[in-house]
């Protein structure tokens, strides 16, 4: 199946070197097609790891393995494997881990725990190990690639690719932040897991940038919805090389830890959002932004109840200013909510209020931005400070295409 | 936009006469339509009432009333409006909900709140007391009618009219329920709220009905999903008669209490079953088995969580054997579960078990069920004895041109 560009697509942008990190492509051919199917990153040595896993009770070896890993904080190499995702096969699984995790470790001197590896593709099916080594084989000697090259071979059903740069000054010391990602749904297992690594030259203590990272994620990654389906490999690693020589950063209260965080927080989210914008059958891009809940948690889940909503999404699909059906989700998320003293608004203009439907309101404004791609949905709930914002895609014909008319 | 009926549909049954029930319906003209949309139905004085109500904490006027009554455990008469849902409607929306009760009240020379009102359709637009008015007063002088045409008239989005009956032996005394319901979805408040309606002429304590009613509940309308949505509106109301004259039931341990309830639990599955049948664009019929949880309620959490995902609904409606589409949604429903004990299958026959395909799967005999039109899925999930069964329909093109190709 051919799939077309999503019309939410953005150009891949140009991203910096990062000092000490060298990436490669190979073809292991997971699957019988004609592209490159496997990333190796070789890192410096003492290069400080975060990672953020699914939450998912079915993970796969790699994701197991991988929450091991990151405990003892270094790395000094990433491998993507794209077409399998190696999960739901036993202990065939792990041994296919295993031994890439070897090989690599052998080929760059180091221990096998620091070697990273994430899979994606088909299930229930183990990780080839003889394409496993003979690829790794061959990206050990391959020219060393670009970015898009490394992100364009982690994809599977990705329609385009997705990467994101900030910098951040550390002190008089500017560091360089890049990342990529690959993801198309909240995601099945065997369509579209999210799969996001971003590199940094900044020197950072690894339990800080463990901190930093998750609580980057929880503003981004996990504020995102496309079907409200968890990946069992969902993975978010962030290495730092430590080659800028900036003072480390072990803790909050260290000069350039706030701006590091700044720019962190900024390649999440836009990745992130890249991921909703290549949502499957995505039309439209959907930002929900809930105030005046009871805390910001509960506005996170009043946002996730609408961004799941196919009622909610569907209108949106269908250019519907169907306030009803935000009503009707808001009352299902199990929040504190008081009917009376809810509103709700699209494009900045308010449908309803305090539980009524405006006596003056004038569809148009709103008729005409639900004709555009970028959708906002304002929400207040009108019972105490919280507030959160949310993003997720539309629900077309395409996701039922790809999902049903497709035969895995 | 015309739907066509469900290729699920079951004919409406023959339903008895209920002694103590008379139904009326009527054209209130709610919507420019050319069909009845009120139905009014007499209950004996002393008619024992029992109701189970949508959870939204942005429920209808209707609903928080209704609410209220049921504790009171009594009732004269139903009137239930189709085409307005009256929800989101402020003041004047509880004022509509008072003057039919007043109307009713006078006309059967009882006590408001023995009039129960329902209503379904649009949302955010108050009903229109004056057509009530004149609605209820045609009832009220209408010809009794029979099941079907008081179904017919509670209708909005619904495909085909709902019914079941199944008597029970209280002692010596044979009593009869009959029951109809209207729902389409799961649901939202304008397009298919779920409205059921049981009557029996058995004599039972108020307060017991209520528990019978909220158990078979459990185990029918709260196994159902559509979509995932739940509506602002959602009731089902339990009469009892008392005109079979039966030894009045008032605890589970009266001759007869079990029978009863039994009869109960037929009717509200057959009508739970049957809203799923008229599923928006369902063309399959899935029944999701759970064993080996942690307990009965962790089953049906993680049997839920099944029937939500949109990338299962979407395998069965493409009629994919997709079992790691099910791994996933097990994973996600945050449930006690270990993916190397999980088994997975369909139709009878097991695609994976222990967390591992199994060696000699031979997928013929699932791709077979799967094309028929009652799907079956087995999990079992190896950590308990907790079991589980839930009911959902598949997700097709069908139910995004009815959402969103179609502008409320």
């Amino acid at each position: 199946m051919e799939l077309e560009r999503s019309p939410l697509a953005r150009p891949f942008p140009h991203l910096p070197k990062i000092d000490g990190v060298t990436l490669r492509v190979a073809r292991a051919q997971y699957k019988s097609w004609d592209r490159c199917d496997l990333t190796l990153a070789e890192l410096a040595p003492e290069t400080a790891v975060a990672g953020v896993f699914t939450r998912s009770a079915c993970a796969s070896r790699e994701v197991e393995i991988g929450r091991e890993q990151v405990k003892l904080g270094r790395a000094r190499a990433l491998v993507v494997n794209a077409g399998n995702s190696n999960a739901f096969t036993g202990y065939r699984g792990r041994e296919a881990v295993e031994a890439i995790m070897a090989q690599v470790a052998g080929a760059f001197d180091c221990q096998p725990s620091e070697v990273f590896v994430s899979s994606t593709g088909v299930i229930g099916v183990p990780l080839p190990k003889d394409k496993a080594k003979a690829g790794i084989e061959a990206a050990l000697i391959a020219e060393p690639c670009g970015w898009e090259d490394a992100a364009r071979a982690i994809g599977t059903t990705d329609t385009f690719t997705k990467g994101k740069t900030a910098s951040a000054l550390l002190g008089a010391t500017r560091t360089e932040l890049a990342g990529f990602i690959k993801g198309s749904g909240m995601i099945a297992p065997d369509m579209a897991t999210m799969l996001g690594y971003i590199f940094t030259d900044a020197l950072i203590e690894p339990g800080f940038l463990q901190e930093m990272l998750s609580k980057a994620s929880e503003a981004s990654f996990s504020c995102i919805t496309v079907d409200s389906d968890t990946s069992t490999s969902d993975t978010v690693l962030l290495f730092a090389t430590g080659k800028a020589e900036n003072a480390p950063l072990a803790s909050w209260g260290d000069a350039g830890a706030d701006a590091f965080y700044a720019a962190l927080l900024e390649v999440c989210r836009e990745l992130a959002h890249l991921v909703v914008r290549d949502g499957e059958g995505a039309q439209k891009f959907i930002e929900i932004a809930v105030a005046g809940a009871d805390s910001d948690s509960s506005a996170r889940r009043v946002g996730l109840a609408i961004a799941n909503s196919p009622l909610v999404k569907t209108a949106i699909a269908g250019g519907d200013a169907n306030w009803g059906r935000v009503v009707m989700a808001v009352g299902k998320a199990g929040e504190p909510a008081d009917r009376d003293k809810l509103s709700i608004g699209f494009g900045g203009t308010w449908a309803a209020k305090d539980g009524q439907p405006l006596p003056d309101y004038d569809e148009a404004p709103i008729a005409r931005h639900l004709e555009g791609r970028d959708i906002r949905i304002d929400v207040d709930l009108g019972v105490g400070d919280g507030c959160a914002t949310v993003w997720t895609c539309d629900l077309t014909h395409g996701y039922i295409s790809i999902n049903a008319d497709y035969r895995s």
